[in-house]
């Protein structure tokens, strides 16, 4: 029998490095496709192949399609900064929406068994709490309207042309290989970088605000997982952590374990949810998760990785196309 | 007092060229933008000023706002067969998607003082009838998809930035200016051209789909006088007819008004929604409209028209992406 061809889009990245690794466990046939905007070659697992190049290059994802035949998608290339996308929304709409579009495209005609999305928890919007799978998505950032695009054509192309999907969104993933140096987003990340650069940890609002921070492997490994169960084919789950901390309490314990001083810096809200937790009995029922990693426990293991690797130098993003209203400190 | 500045993209196309019109009637000083692949150069009223290019081309949108510094924006410019938008998804997204955000990011900046926009029923999907602007919209097809993933982008924009905008969601308008040959969208344009080419009047399925068909006048005409009554800021309005009427019901109108007997060709079914009505109510609450334009007077008028322009060469889409599965006869 011959070999399973999977393609791991943005596997030089953080959740994609995880689920190339994953992958390559079941025994696929991976190649990574990155341009190295927010990945690093050395997160590339031994043994994938890599391409390096973009998902906006349609031209390109024509030739590894024709190439390798794949058997599944994982797109997990992405510009992700959700705060971000309002002052850059050509570049959020070009590299999240007409990137996926031209892996569709390619999906459909190659007819692929399992095209994997991330998509985010962003497309939910701020409706009720816990967000769960059923209700309907509004998202209002561009990132999010991004993401749920996708999702809507993901839908469509499974009506009209039978392409097999599965939608994750995950929210708030930590973990070894994170890119650290983001100051636009990952506040886990953020907060390690700032400790071992000797700078305050900045924190938008009064961080009261609530999130769900998720252990890496509770994400990449259902994800690279599904395409083996059949009955999450063509269905969205919602991924990760159950418990909701504040920002102030993430202080607490990132200190802990890069043993450090709380040494904190308010800056002005930003235009963001307030609480976000989702709900993921869903997940819990057909992938069997349960025992989710705790905060203390992924800090730990991260904060062990951070401390070998040392702090990153935090990148500006060049093309901003909108400068009013950025938040302080962009 | 300085002259309003005005921009109308698509104003070269069927709505836009009447919205054109009458924003040159309300004292605007009028810049059409239009890249002329669906619209035709004479359609462009006397006294605007056309300006050639595509609103894919940021570069050119963002020298046009420089250069006029316009007070509103009309964005009519889309390519706009949603049936066909299953088989051109990339073209779809950037045209309809990229190009609205081009001039989105331009609005911001320039703090134009509305941005109106024409989506369309599209968005709702195969939802409840009669569809009503309360509704959570759910698209199911890519120009549904990319017009709503517009709305909630402005919609944003609103929340971030401050923009002002107007949000229509009209529904099969017919009438003069309209291209009858586009053989991949408007069914009574079709069937004008296909009568007086001496051909049959192609239908899909049975015909006993409903449709309720909308005169121009209806539309365009709240369209351009939106700007001057703020109560429809950062409003979503669906607009046209309210009275619905099959295919089948639709031949004989058509044929009464150009003097032909029916003779039609019945194909397979496409993927469609089966019955499209929606609710205008307030539309007629804003815009006082109530003397909605009836079938029998609207065809009149636009077959008056048809016979004297003659029919028109239908041209092929020539970049079509994906060809599996597309309807008979395209
Ligand atoms: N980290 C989270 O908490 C989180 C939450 C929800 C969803 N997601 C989604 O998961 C996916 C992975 O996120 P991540 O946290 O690993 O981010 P990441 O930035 O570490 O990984 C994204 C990868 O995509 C690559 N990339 C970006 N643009 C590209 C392009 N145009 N062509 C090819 N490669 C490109 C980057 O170089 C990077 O390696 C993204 O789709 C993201 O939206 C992440
Ligand atoms: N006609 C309808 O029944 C209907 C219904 C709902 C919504 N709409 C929307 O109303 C608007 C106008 O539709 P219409 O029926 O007048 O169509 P149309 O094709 O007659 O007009 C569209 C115009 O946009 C121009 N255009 C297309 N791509 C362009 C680009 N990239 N750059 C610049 N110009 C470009 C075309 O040349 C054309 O002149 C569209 O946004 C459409 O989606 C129309």
């Amino acid at each position: 029998m011959s070999k399973i061809n999977s393609l791991v889009t943005g596997g030089a990245g953080f959740i994609g490095s995880h689920v190339a690794r994953h992958c390559l466990a079941l025994g696929h046939n991976v190649i990574v496709l990155d341009d190295l905007s927010g990945g690093f070659e050395d997160h590339i697992p031994a043994g994938a192949v890599f391409v390096k190049g973009s998902v906006t290059d349609h031209q390109l994802i024509s030739e590894l399609f024709a190439k390798y035949k794949f058997d599944y998608v994982y797109h997990l290339a992405a510009y992700a900064a959700e705060g971000l996308s309002h002052f850059i929304r050509r570049f959020n709409y070009e590299t999240n929406l007409i990137g996926s579009i031209n892996l569709i495209n390619e999906a459909v005609k190659a007819e692929v068994k399992c095209f994997v999305f991330t998509s985010s928890i962003a497309v939910y919007g701020p409706g009720q709490l816990p967000m769960t799978e059923d209700m309907t998505p509004i998202p209002e950032d561009p990132y999010g309207v991004s993401k749920y695009a996708v999702e809507l054509d993901l839908k469509a192309a499974h009506h009209m042309f039978g392409l097999n999907y599965v939608i994750f969104r995950p929210h708030n993933v930590y973990g070894e290989n994170q890119n650290i140096g983001d100051k636009y987003r990952n506040v886990i990340g953020i907060f390690m970088n700032q400790i071992m650069q000797g700078k305050p940890m900045t924190i938008f609002g009064d961080g009261e605000q609530t999130r769900a921070f998720s252990y890496i492997d509770d994400v990449a490994i259902p994800i690279a997982n599904c395409v083996n169960n059949p009955k999450t084919y063509n269905e969205v789950f919602n991924i990760g952590a159950d418990k909701p901390y504040t920002i102030n309490e993430l202080v607490g314990v990132v200190c802990k374990h890069l043993n450090a001083q709380p040494n904190t810096k308010y800056l002005q809200a930003r235009k963001e949810v307030v609480h976000a937790y989702s709900d993921h009995a869903k997940a819990h029922r057909i992938f069997g998760t349960n025992g989710a990693v705790s905060l203390d426990e992924g800090i730990k293991k991260m904060a062990s990785w951070a401390k070998v690797v040392g702090a990153r130098k935090s990148q500006e993003f060049n093309n901003v196309e909108i400068r009013k209203n950025m938040p302080e400190g962009w």
